[in-house]
């Protein structure tokens, strides 16, 4: 038997955002590898095992899917959203280039998935139509520093923003200094829009302009998007839309 | 019998990146609205009006969405990629904001599906691994001027980049003066990416350093990656493998 890993992306929660690609993945998989919510999502079969295991431990779990399909498992390695977007597919790549060079000979494939970001944006409009930057806000493997950054030049370049892990448990300050700098930075009512959840019975999405925004409206499962200065609110329809226009005048 | 518009995402071309919710929507929908292209990517059926029209029509377009869903019909209006991303979206929203006020009362959703450059790095492995931006390089709708501040303000941020539209017949010169920016700009071999008409049968992906992509390696199919300064190329494997790692050392 001929071992393979696909790092797959489930997409935001709902099973109706899973591509067939990836649920063809699965139904031929010998082993499901993951974060335990995520391992979670896949249905139980005879001749599947589920390896579910616990946040903070992407390396181990890379290092365990590569040794089972050198062995010769079929091994679908699961992330919420899209596989690439702060995800697993790195920490899979990061282990396969350190690790033993027999690895290397292995068939590895990348299937995306719907990210957060862009679930959340369908659900309020299109916040990020037009360019826009995706920002990872946990300082766990990166400077702070860099974080802000990178929010000063995207706010200088007027880019929509998606922020991903905004606030943890572990990190309760760090989301509370980037919305400092951002409605220092903007001084504007730009929408900013709080998803939490999409897709899942527990979703909840709120739109506040900037200067309202505070920290605790957001916590691990949500993601969130800024606007640029011109995304604009339509009122009177149904819902709240939320747009960015795809013209910026000169 | 009421009407609505879903403005749905078909993925990047193969069927198997099509979500069930995007399915779903166009086997109940009566009228199909879209650019030609992405139109005749859905089968004809009893029942089922398909509306193909030419590029650069998206407001009209869109205005004959809303009008139709006025007078009752399901109408899905097609993007490639992903609705909210340098697609049909936006457009949707601008001309619901500026038409009459009976368009707000519709029932409109956006569906999201896989977009180009999720698409073009998981073929790859992970090149949008950490924080990016994504920007559309035409300059139909936005001074060429905020074109070259994005790319500069992403180069000093260090993030990596998702290029839409890079290069069309009708704009052969701003993709080359993009390249001569970020080639000046970084002074260094981060990988490259073209990926033209991912996961079609004219799928063709090039992987080269910064400093040998030239302009001609893009067509208007084609998404571009351009790398952060930490990206990396693993050889040695049975495909060459581009990810940008998880952790930005201080």
């Amino acid at each position: 038997m001929t071992g393979w890993v696909k790092i797959v992306g489930l997409g935001p929660g709902s099973d109706d955002l899973v591509t067939p690609q990836v649920s063809d993945a699965v139904a031929q998989a010998s082993d499901v590898i993951g974060y335990i919510p995520y391992v979670a999502r896949i249905a139980p079969r005879a001749g599947l095992t589920l390896h579910p295991s616990d946040n903070r431990v992407e390396l181990d779990r890379a290092r365990h899917a590569l040794s089972l399909a050198l062995q010769g498992h079929k091994v679908v390695v699961v992330s919420s959203g899209d596989p690439g977007v702060f995800a697993m597919a790195s920490a899979l790549f990061e282990a396969l280039e350190d690790g033993p060079a027999s690895w290397r000979d292995l068939d590895i494939e990348v299937l995306p998935g719907i990210t957060a970001m862009l679930a959340a944006a369908a659900r309020v409009g299109a916040p990020l139509g037009h360019d826009f930057c995706a920002i990872n806000l946990s300082d766990n493997l990166k400077p702070w520093t860099l974080i802000e950054k990178r929010l000063r030049l995207a706010v200088e370049g007027d880019f929509a923003m998606a922020f991903y892990n905004p606030r943890s448990k572990s990190r309760p300050e760090g989301f509370a200094r980037a919305l400092d700098l951002l409605q220092m930075a903007c001084a504007d009512a730009r929408p900013v829009v709080f998803a939490r959840a999409v897709s899942t019975p527990d979703e909840q999405i709120s739109v506040v302009p900037l200067n309202d925004a505070r920290p605790e409206m957001a916590d691990m499962r949500t993601v969130v998007i800024v606007g640029a200065s011109n995304t604009r609110i339509i009122t009177g329809a149904r819902r709240k839309i939320v747009y960015t226009p795809r013209s910026v005048l000169p």
